[in-house]
């Protein structure tokens, strides 16, 4: 294996290179044209077979191993956000109020230098490489869906892939069995009052009024109702009711986000929000409008497919550490691949020894150590030629 | 008239006599058998027609004139109160927990003074005078409806009544036409939630939680639904969960009073405290029991009499002015009397100008300048007595 | 005086026509160019000595009468409202989205008739009359301030004007000494809390939580701090914190009225929002932006000048019945000039039988039973002669 | 081994005899003065050396192996609830209003057959065993830091310990590493308002609207101030302000608990209910007192010991399952053993085959499968044995 995390480092000054290019040059989830263009060129030069318009902008690329093997599919996302950046680097976007603020730069020019590498080792190779280029990770209903729909599993046993995380330490490795990230849902309530003369409430039903009850009864979700071991959250993110300043208003609309790890915990959010919103609008007479939008499902690690990871990083030069790790809150459509094959999804420290503090994701200041990169590959790039050795060899002997 | 001033003039020290004898030994309402029976004797030595146990521990007491004309009822209430006396006076309770906080002992003291001068003018008076001692009025139901049923006002043509002020200055007289006192009504609410362990709020409904949002949310019916130009109180005066301080409480109990002057903002409030209680109950599927208790109703003066007496009033000697007084939200079931006859209630201002503040009514150190007696004696009197002499000259009229 | 009545009967074609052009062609608050043109046109057409632009679109028109006496200003307002009116009447406003929705161009069209029937009675007026004619309403800081520094009440020895009133019965006039309308203030809270993502609110100090809690705590003003015997309101109008559907707002924005009658009430409530605003605040550690803009001040009737238009109102024809009027919570700039000068401000019904309701004041469809604008003639002109004579008689008396 | 699971058989009806004579004689925390002389006895005829009166009413006995070896203890405890017990079982509670409501009597008779067991096989113990018979777990300040205080733990190299659970069904046996069992403190809070006549609230600083949004604003820290991948539950379970229906209370009182399993979140949580009195106090200018009082400490179950029991009781007869628990929110006082020696703390299933659903912990009706004691027994037992075994010889390793 020694090959492959020399090759690596042969081609970083490239992964560099490239996602310097990418990071310049985002484009908005869904509108992700030239980046797939881009993507599918590198591939084509390489010689691999390429699908393009996969599910909408997804890329697929195929390397066949000169041996026989099980198929498996690495995933990177390519989508930017709209955001404007306020970074100094010199590769900063070109395209005003899009950034690459989540790393999704990164993980497309891991998976480009790591593609370019297994294609060198192609001879060695049990097995079937997949490279799933997923557009649109960040805005629902996200590409994997689509992709899904389009074929891009068909045929692959497993699936692994990584997130930077900015704020995890350049040399760790986080994975999880089971739930990694939450189900990340939206709910809208419209409140329908009865507006009126600021100076004459009792001939109104004050929507404002309403609003702030619900808001606090809306506390006691999270705080009463759902199992303290359990992990919920639920955010009013919006609360718009506007008008002139003593005329109060027709009505209040409420937007926000649910979070979860379970499915029984998320159905019970669903419709404990509309039994909080019925009763505190009964109290006023008032009536409502309610949607619950279900996003990304929870993203479930098999248990398997992690350790195996998890095990394979802990020799990967430039890993110091491998950690288990505990959830996280926000979403990820790639939930969706591990309702369908097994897989797991892990995380790769991205933030500099050199940095005190580091910005968030989708923060404008945002930004990664680029030797992330370099290991992100090594790990994944080790994970898939270790695993289909190893399925090889049962596949085989489950021929005999 | 002068005579009715000077000859009151001349029992006021019985007066203050009699009222600080009534003021050392209170009697509970509804329990005042010992004031009734000194009350009765006295009116007996007078010679007066008598009547006790009216509706109670009530006395009626009639002095008959020697001339024709209406019959004028004088009320004065008698019951003390359940509190500790913390006054320096010399004539300080001697009935433990008990207190003639309120006034009552001066009403008393006034009106059978004035009882003893009247008589003594029986050859000038035109009708019939009823001084009517009602026990009672501070506890509901009170004592004002069994004294009617029990006939106090039959034959009654209108009926005059006052009220020791302590903090209205001594020689003001306050009236007013139409609403002077509030409604005063109880309402009483259990939340039947669910209790349990303090440490697993998710299998209980908490009904502290729940009680919270309801006190929060009943302050909506004077903010936000009542007519601001209307007045009206929602107190809740009692909120008791008890139990271990780590079990939710399965019930929470709230005990509170409203105060209204008009029948349809009543009728509003107690309506809208159960839509309230019954929409914040269904926030947390919680049931309830709400019990709405009427009070005495509001008291209302009629037009001709008020005005009547704020016109003898201003001629009264001791009577500095006489001033249409805001109405005030406590309540008095001499209210029940003006549904039935004829009449007025006023206040008479019972502050010392040598105290730079008096206590409240109610309040341990209450106190009255006991020359307000003298002065409520003589618009009272004065009142009757000119009321009296109109309305027989009318009632002659109406003869012929 | 039956020759007012007489040729006031004979303008009213001519009041009519006047006030359907007005309202075909309504003008801004601040922007009444050419209504204020049409006005100055028409008194100058009657001779009368005419200022424009007074403290802004004001117009005064000045009547000598040929006897000497006091002088009295009849006011009207002229401006119209940002609405877009609705209503099916032929003379429907020709300028989109603004209406004469409050009635000002039957006050206009009223005072104009009026100037021209005193104009031919010139003769018998025992003093002077002032039109004033006062731009800008409905929109603080109002007209009213600056023509007053603009001199509009130099020389005047008292005022009088009228409200229009859709929902008063056509017929009915109301008066009341004292406060009549409310101080309409404003407030605006800025909450600033700490965004964040949605799914760590342990992050942020969310800064609708904290709104909601603030709109909660607010209603404890009314409910609790306020004497319920007086009358306020505070209205939360506009709620506004918005941004992606998971993303915790920062900042919310909370804009409101107040409305009081009673100065300390007033002040107190402006200290108390703060008071509230600050102490939710705590409760997060997050801070705010206060600020509180007081409007226009309560209107308090004189009492002679109220009494006085009471008893002439009774005998003017067309007047069904007058009554004292509860007051309203709505506020109008003539406060000011009452400030100044003696005077009274009354309402005129304009509520035609024919209706079974109303559209309230403000209302897209609002409309007037122009009969109204005669009686309100009547009632103003008749009104101002018998004051002026009756204080004319005064100021030779006083003169000698 | 089997030895000892046969003769453990032999000793279960005596085993189920003594834990229903304890049933039938419950004592409540710190008055378990003829409880522990029952276990002491028990001892003594045992012929073991026995310290009473340890830290209280607390009991050690110990039992000295014929082989060399380590310390270990096993803990029981024996104190009884202030609960009347509503079973139907024939040995009843005969103590009115006193019940063994949590399993207490199983855990001791489980260790007093287990130590009659363990006595038998003298001859074979690696070590020595300390029966550590602990009184008063139910009430802080728990008899365990008085227990170690008093020695309890001298000289002790490992504990083990376990709870009967009535919800677990019988046959199951729960471990977990870290924390099993939450830190359970406590909170006052007096909120110091200013009562007065419930007809006048503007005169008072209504202490139960202030309760009301305090309950309201603490259930923001569970819901939005704690990270919600932690676990904390603040629950108010008394709200107490008392009075007449018609007078404000003066002052509202608050307590509840607050659970925790991470020393940050327990600090954080203590000081932000804090910020959140404070604040909401502040919104009508009241004042309060606040006290929070730690109970027991974090339970912390130590990684080897844990998984040693975990691996032994795969092999015990009637175990049919050995799982993972999730951690609970209750508190335990075994927690301090822990932070002094190491050692585990493990549920022993206890709910009967036979029931539909058994009654919580606490509950009147509580009832336990008396076999879960021979299976407690078995495990503790065997546990114990092994644990000496294995750490003799490493003992004599090291001594080499």
């Amino acid at each position: 294996m020694d090959k492959l995390y020399k090759e690596l480092d042969g081609v970083y000054e490239e992964i560099i290179k490239i996602r310097r290019y990418l990071h310049q040059h985002p484009e908005l989830s869904f509108e992700e044209k030239e980046t797939a263009a881009y993507i599918a060129d590198f591939h084509m030069k390489l010689g691999h077979k390429v699908r393009t318009n996969v599910g909408g902008n997804g890329v697929l690329a195929y390397l066949k191993g000169d041996k026989p093997g099980p198929t498996i599919a690495l995933r990177a996302d390519f989508d930017a956000l709209p955001i404007q950046e306020q970074t100094d680097v010199p590769f900063k976007s070109v395209n005003d109020g899009v950034m690459h603020a989540c790393g999704h730069d990164g993980h497309t020019a891991t998976l480009l230098g790591l593609a370019k590498v297994l294609n060198s080792l192609k001879s060695e190779i049990e097995g079937t490489i997949v490279f799933l280029h997923q557009h649109a990770e960040e805005l629902p209903p996200g590409g994997a869906v689509s992709m899904i729909e389009d074929g891009c599993l068909d045929g692959v046993d497993a699936i692994f892939g990584t997130h930077l995380q900015a704020q995890m330490p350049l040399g760790e490795i986080g994975y999880r069995t089971g739930a990694l990230q939450a189900a990340p849902d939206r709910f809208d309530i419209k409140i329908q009052g009865q507006g009126g003369h600021g100076a004459m409430p009792h001939d109104t039903k004050d929507s404002i009024v309403i609003g702030g009850q619900l808001i606090n009864n809306l506390q006691q979700i999270v705080s009463r109702r759902v199992d303290p071991l359990d992990s919920a959250v639920v955010s009013v993110c919006n609360f718009v009711a506007e008008g002139p300043y003593n005329v109060i208003a027709d009505t209040a609309e409420l937007t926000g986000t649910v979070r979860t790890f379970k499915e029984e915990t998320r159905s019970f959010i669903e419709q404990e929000i509309e039994n909080v919103v019925n009763g505190t609008c009964e109290v006023s007479g008032a009536s409502y409008e309610y949607t619950y939008t279900r996003g990304y499902p929870t993203l479930i690690n098999h248990k398997e497919e992690t350790e195996f990871v998890a095990k394979v990083a802990t020799e990967v030069p430039g890993v110091a550490s491998v950690d288990e790790t505990p959830p996280i809150m926000g979403g990820e459509d790639y939930a969706y691949y591990l309702q369908h094959v097994k897989g797991t999804f892990f995380f790769t420290g991205a933030k500099s020894p050199d940095w005190d503090k580091a910005y968030p994701h989708h923060h404008p200041k945002f930004d990664i150590d680029e030797e992330a990169l370099l290991i992100a590959a090594k790990v994944l790039g080790k994970s898939a030629l270790e695993y289909m050795k190893e399925h090889a060899k049962h596949s085989l002997n489950e021929v005999r």
